[in-house]
């Protein structure tokens, strides 16, 4: 099993995930952490492991900007450090600490830095300014597969063509007229961008248009490792230069943090309809996921390139943020860090 | 773990098992294949995998006598070569291809063929032939332990006197005037003879019979590598030769593939009544996979002849089952296959 | 995962739990075991596997002193010596056995002997005297964590102040005024003792006071290897001599056998009320089972040195308990017995 890259932000939770005065435990690249967030609005991410008897710290409770344990009642502080013992006269233990990792909020989100914290910029984090302020509802799935299985899923959405066509009405305008194009940008994001012009409209956008009138559509993906995409989709009236759009343009993220090798937080949103709430609980959790799952286990703990997976042109954007992972990886093993 | 005999025949389905028009997905010796039928009759089984993005074939769709990938489109035809692409002017990988093996249709069962594709003669497989029209229910069960246990199961019925009493009305002649004979024939098959001549008949029969009537029984089981058994079961008034049957002989199948080193599929037939249905139900399901599946627990992972086994002179035919299988897997593992 | 100490009586299971003249299987330091008592009053503890076909001999029957299999019909008596077979005119195979193990009953509990049978003498149970002639229920619960974990809770019983503070009404008189005391004596005993004086008294035992009247109470924990413990609590009115006491003092057995090295059997009793259970069940296996689980996990299979727990004070009686166990379990290694 490749390591995780360590060097790079991932994204823990939502925000709104944690609770208010309260504590989030969520395993994170296999290591169970907890979240919170002192009354000065800093957040903090400690190893959920108490040093003494390895309590997990999220089974005791918040006592101002610190944790007690609630085992044998040590208390830690948002830096890690040990600063209470509840035994009268106990006095606190010589460097008494759990680890403390790098996290910050930013666009709703709370991301961490398992690797080398002096390293962590948050100028690093992926733009997704799209994300403040929207109404939609912040979501997530544990996915059972390794996290770049998704990513090969989402970064070519031509499977949408296949496994999709019944839940988004595709009609082959992607597989017949796409035009694909991969890119790459200065803040290091590869994009995977599919045009699709003066095509028949897709099912659902047939009630919006006269009868045999063609549209221009794109659906583009850009990714920032290690997982952190953004889906920008659009629909336009043919021959308007993307003017005259059918519906507004929708921007979507597709956040990938591994839980553990086979296990992989998803994070998207959805809007705030019981319509879309089941639409994305049956592309996600019912075509998506099982399709994915069974691939991670036909694979059989096998390596990916130890398959040597049949490469298609399609695959193009997807292999690159494979390569790009590749790179990183060897970087790191070749200076590892502190952390 | 021994790995398994390649170059044999296998069981892998009763032919009604495969949906018409469509596949079955199913692990065999550890490894998944989907099994289809061509529309001129002609049976395929290859990789249940896609050697694209490892999605499992049988997430996806038969067109003709291909099957198309329900992830990404690409299609294989029966001999497993990739023969559609559905991106327009995608064209076809070159030697894009899934592994394909040898299957053949005998007896009412799929027979297939996991070694060198080469040596795969049907001459190979063994008689079958009174499955042929029978109005019996063909089934199957999918049992806790690893194939071998099973067989010593089916070549030593000396259990039925314990562990079926109450199912069968053993009687204890098995054990008290049983005659082993144990032999080979020119196709291969060992045989395991069981003749109790001139004893009480067993509980179920006696109400065909004159108090104090002796019978004449016999039980002979016939096995061939790896591990297909037919089994012959008669009953006949003493003293007249085995000419007059108190019921018509019995001929049943027993045949075991392991699905993996722990689990095996069991295919076995009963009667078309609820009776029957039920009495199968209780013996294999609630008599013999407990104990089987026990015994495989308390084996913890060893192999057979490192928990150096008590051998009984019961054990003979079982045994030289077992050292026919060791014998196959020595030669295999002296030249190995192409497979 | 270091070995068991094996040259050590633990407690394999409460007498009462033996079905009158049938078996209990049990596993034990990762063993299936079948316990049985013979006719005369002697106990007898077998390897819980046929020699022949490995089934599990507490699946067959009781026949006298001896148990059949109800695989195939091998019979064992209580020394493991195989004494029947079966089939007529079978003959007892040469040496045929399964293991036996040393096994006595004392004050209620049947204790077993792993190690060198040799060295097994009775003696060395620890004196659990007070269990004899109680009404009390004995019972026991399986606890998914290392025995070790277990000990650590029991042997330093602060936790109360934390985790059962709810349930027995704790008030920080043990971390404010205790005065922890660790001691051994000649039995082999390791002694952790908490004394406070002339504290304010627990929550339940206001109602049986004046109001502002001040208790002693003491609260010793007695431990003899592997885990055999007995808690003795007592609350006495202040300045009395512990003479006056508030309730009867209570003893209690908290005995742990390993069941596997994830896995332990928590011996214990309460007494015969529905609250009594029912207080047994919140604090044993909501309470305690819950926080010593997920410590468990969060060792994720790191031994417990290594994981360089921070060491307080009050954990002196649990640490000695380890030391003398590394102690035992090196001296094992150093002179391997014959087990």
């Amino acid at each position: 099993m490749q390591p995780f890259v360590r060097n790079l932000w991932y994204l823990a939770a939502w925000a709104n995930e944690v609770p208010a005065g309260g504590m989030l435990s969520r395993k994170l690249l296999g290591t169970a952490r907890v979240i919170f967030q002192r009354g000065d609005g800093q957040w903090a991410m400690l190893a959920d492991r108490c040093p003494h008897r390895f309590a997990p710290l999220s089974r005791g409770r918040r006592v101002g900007d610190t944790i007690r344990c609630g085992y044998h009642g040590l208390g830690f502080d948002s830096t890690g450090a040990c600063v209470h013992n509840s035994f009268a006269g106990g006095g606190i233990p010589q460097g008494a600490a759990v680890e403390s990792l790098p996290i910050v909020e930013r666009h709703g989100g709370l991301w961490f830095w398992p690797g080398d914290p002096s390293k962590a910029d948050p100028a690093g984090i992926p733009d997704f300014t799209f994300l403040e302020g929207s109404p939609n509802v912040f979501t997530r799935l544990l996915m059972d597969a390794h996290y770049e299985l998704l990513t090969d899923n989402l970064m070519d959405l031509s499977h949408a063509e296949f496994l999709h066509v019944e839940s988004f009405g595709t009609n082959g305008s992607l597989l017949n007229h796409g035009k694909q194009t991969v890119e790459t940008d200065d803040s290091g994001a590869i994009w995977n961008k599919w045009d699709m012009d003066a095509v028949d409209p897709p099912g659902w956008a047939q009630p919006m248009l006269q009868p045999g009138e063609e549209v221009d559509q794109w659906i583009h993906m850009r990714w920032h490792a290690p997982a952190a995409m953004a889906l920008s989709i659009g629909l336009a009236r043919s021959a308007t230069g993307r003017r005259q759009l059918v519906v507004p343009a929708m921007l979507d993220p597709h956040i990938l943090t591994p839980e553990t090798h086979s296990t992989t937080h998803y994070f998207f949103w959805h809007q705030a309809t019981e319509d879309a709430r089941a639409m994305a609980e049956q592309v996600f959790r019912r075509e998506d996921e099982p399709m994915i799952r069974a691939a991670f286990e036909a694979m059989d703990g096998v390596e990916f390139w130890d398959l040597k997976p049949l490469i298609l042109p399609s695959d193009n954007a997807a292999l690159r943020a494979r390569r790009r992972l590749m790179k990183l990886r060897a970087d790191e093993d070749a200076a590892p860090t502190a952390a």
